[in-house]
């Protein structure tokens, strides 16, 4: 146990012995990043059980003027959720024990819940009542509501139903002077001064701490329909994409691209993957309609536009899921890719993200970027197409990366390249992931000046002290 | 012509005598609202041609500490967009004249537009690229983007598009200082810091002016199938939505409820309009299926499910439009509604918003509530059912309305107790139209103090000297 400090006396006193985790070894899962890759100590982890404990808590780094990190399941691929070497050791404010469901409303499509409930129980307890809650990602077993929140969290469902920014109604927020923020209206229209809640969404814990959320619910789609293809290019597979919106309209619910060199990362480092189709072909898109009620069209209609596609000389070959097995196999297969890339080498993955009609010349330019600084990289290519964010992977083996004399500065000139292609075609660094501590330096170079001069005039305004989540997002 | 100042002279020479009107008779269509209940006095009203002008105007505005008012076209119901008599008159910034659609991207579903272009003309390019901006409202031919970025506005197209901020991807904003921020991204994920697009979006012009936007653009619906309903009641016409919603999932795009005093008052009031159902029913549901692509099945699916609301004792009577002009002639009836209110008397319209599953209760409610007020006066029901928006009227015959000893005391009590209702189940007082002047009282009353102390820390960040729009939307 460490020693006692004034304030660790004082949040004891608040939360109980119990909830405030001093020793390195209790601490061990929250210092430190679930990749291994951060770490960073901590005064305390602090485990308050309800939104006012919370508060107490921040008005006690207050009086201490001691940092506060939020963190939620610790999911972040950006170093955003564990603190670093840098300042005062924060108090980390982990919110898994705030997990209460408070209420489901099925006629108002709409749930509210705790920051600290895992994404999946959330799924589930809206599917429970015929309703979806459509935020869906790698990490749903353990992320929780308000990481997501924090991060405006993506994934496979925002081509249909947007990121995690459209589907909050309301939010709790504490706020940087320990004052609580009830927003929890559950209005699908409120026009009633700025919308405060889109403050707190994506601002990766650096304005307060979500403490609570209404999401908005949809219906339940009990209908797929879901075919693997080989387009002969990226072009043509945002030709086919079009043909799927003109045509389905909102029952387009993925579209999602890789190449064949991630495909055959998957099926040699993933046991049980099986390939879709046979032959070889460059690239591959998953694509899945869903809808709700009754009939049976949905594959009629995919069926209509993969004939189509073919005629127009988009598609090499297709196949389409006959039932709910082969469904999950083609699935299985776009989900294994980071479990693949993980045990075959080192990605450099970027987070790009350009209009989705400038996609294909994303992907050529960025290349012949990379592979100016390494002649014949293999690059790999995992796209949420329907978005434009291309996860662009410049992908060494562990024998090529070990052999590298400067590692981190070729990955720092590789991605500011790829970074380079996207920003030059009005796109981003980082689409889904944030921006957390990797990408500071991104912010710097990218952002214009009025902008980070905005940013910086919200941050000191909602917390002069730099208390929150500090040396994140912000550079 | 007035007298010049030093700030009209530098306006004058900043962008031309034309663009710089001073009369009263010039600047007479500026400076009252559309509906003669707000005037007030200008010092002139200037006409920007660009964004690079905007600023300019702004910097001056700063120079000579005078308030700026950014006017679009001018349809606020609210007071919003016209000085009224307190502090010095402000500069109009009106933005009619940038009015450039600057880019349509198919591929991307996207435009970018500037400020002043009229809601209709937007429409009406995207459809010419078979693609849909969904925001759809009374005002369309008049009312111009940058107004509707203000405001949030709301409108038919909300249960299925949402609102104007659900369709926002980029703004290029003209800051209180006079610097030009440009966000004008077309990205469908963008995680990189705060997303500053929604600080404007919703902010009626006292942040900031908005001088061009990226809209995010839909496959343009083909097909439509439509029909007007007489649920027995509020709750059934709930419970059809919620038929309508499990069935349809988003092909469902328009479920507006009126009641038959509304009807009526339409059918006696508007000459040409038909009454679409025989027999006289309490409650009236226009619901409209839209979608994209082949195939005729939304008939069929609108007639099964009409035929399982009829089983389950929620439909007193139906008609399904078998053509177009039969579908034009029922949404005539629906569109028809404040041209007859208007010549039928004084409407005390409110813009409440509750939960989607508290709508019949606060119909009720808010009846009795008035009712104890003004025994028997006539309540009229315009809603938004699907969006939990219900415009409550309570409705006075002129007659009536000029018997009154004290016609605004009335009002305000009549308002407050409707707001009282729908704020007591969760709700607000603008749904849709906004603060403006009107609101400001409900604001102070309504808003927690938490909430009011945020929005202020707002504005005195970006407007520390309180020159824009001021005087509304804050209390």
């Amino acid at each position: 146990m460490t020693i006692g400090t004034p304030l660790l006396d004082a949040l004891i006193q608040a939360l109980g012995d119990s909830a405030v985790l001093r020793s390195d070894a209790d601490m061990a899962g929250y210092t430190e990043d679930w990749r291994g890759r951060y770490k960073g100590a901590a005064l305390c982890v602090a485990l308050p059980g309800s939104t006012r404990q919370v508060a107490d808590i921040v008005r006690l780094c207050n009086d201490y003027a001691t940092p506060v990190l939020p963190q939620g399941g610790n999911t972040s691929l950006c170093g955003g959720a564990v603190p670093d070497e840098a300042g005062p050791p924060p108090v980390i404010v982990n919110l898994s024990r705030l997990r209460q469901i408070r209420r489901v409303d099925p006629a108002n499509n709409s749930m509210e819940v705790e920051a600290g409930c895992v994404l999946a129980t959330v799924q589930q307890a809206a599917a429970e009542q015929g309703r979806l809650y459509p935020i869906s990602l790698g990490a749903e077993g353990s992320c929780q509501i308000g990481g997501t929140i924090a991060t405006n969290a993506g994934g496979t469902g925002v081509l249909r139903y947007g990121n995690t920014r459209d589907n909050i109604l309301g939010l709790e927020v504490v706020l940087p002077d320990g004052s609580i923020w009830n927003g929890l209206t559950a209005l699908r229209k409120n026009n009633t001064g700025f919308d405060l809640k889109h403050l707190f969404i994506g601002a990766e814990g650096t304005l307060g701490i979500v403490t609570a959320a209404v999401l908005k619910l949809h219906p339940l789609p009990n209908r797929h329909a879901i075919a693997w293809l080989a387009p002969t290019d990226p072009q043509a597979a945002l030709d086919i994409l079009g043909l799927f919106q003109q045509q389905c309209g909102s029952r387009l619910s993925a579209f999602e691209m890789i190449d064949s060199n991630q495909l055959d990362i998957v099926m040699t480092h993933v046991p049980g993957r099986k390939n879709p189709l046979p032959g070889a072909h460059p690239w591959h898109v998953l694509v899945e309609l869903s809808d709700t009620g009754s009939g049976a069209e949905l594959q009629e209609v995919l069926q209509q536009i993969l004939e189509q596609a073919f005629e127009l000389g988009l598609l090499r070959d297709a196949v389409v899921a006959s039932n709910d097995s082969q469904r999950a196999a083609l699935w299985e297969v776009r989900h294994s890719v980071s479990e693949g890339n993980k045990k075959a080498g080192v990605g450099l993955t970027t987070d790009s993200a350009v209009p989705v009609s400038s996609v294909p010349r994303f992907i050529a330019a960025a290349t012949e970027a990379v592979r100016r600084l390494v002649p014949d990289l293999p690059i790999l290519i995992v796209a949420h197409l329907g978005d434009g964010n291309v996860h662009f992977i410049p992908f060494f083996t562990f024998d090529a990366w070990n052999a590298l004399p400067e590692r981190d500065a070729m990955a720092a000139a590789i991605r500011r390249a790829v970074n380079d292609v996207a920003d030059a075609l009005g796109g981003t660094f980082s689409a889904e992931h944030g921006v957390g501590r990797t990408s500071l330096a991104e912010m710097a170079h990218y952002k214009s000046p009025v902008e980070l001069a905005m940013m910086r005039t919200l941050k000191a305004s909602f917390d002069p002290a730099a208390l929150f989540n500090p040396g994140r997002l912000l550079p």
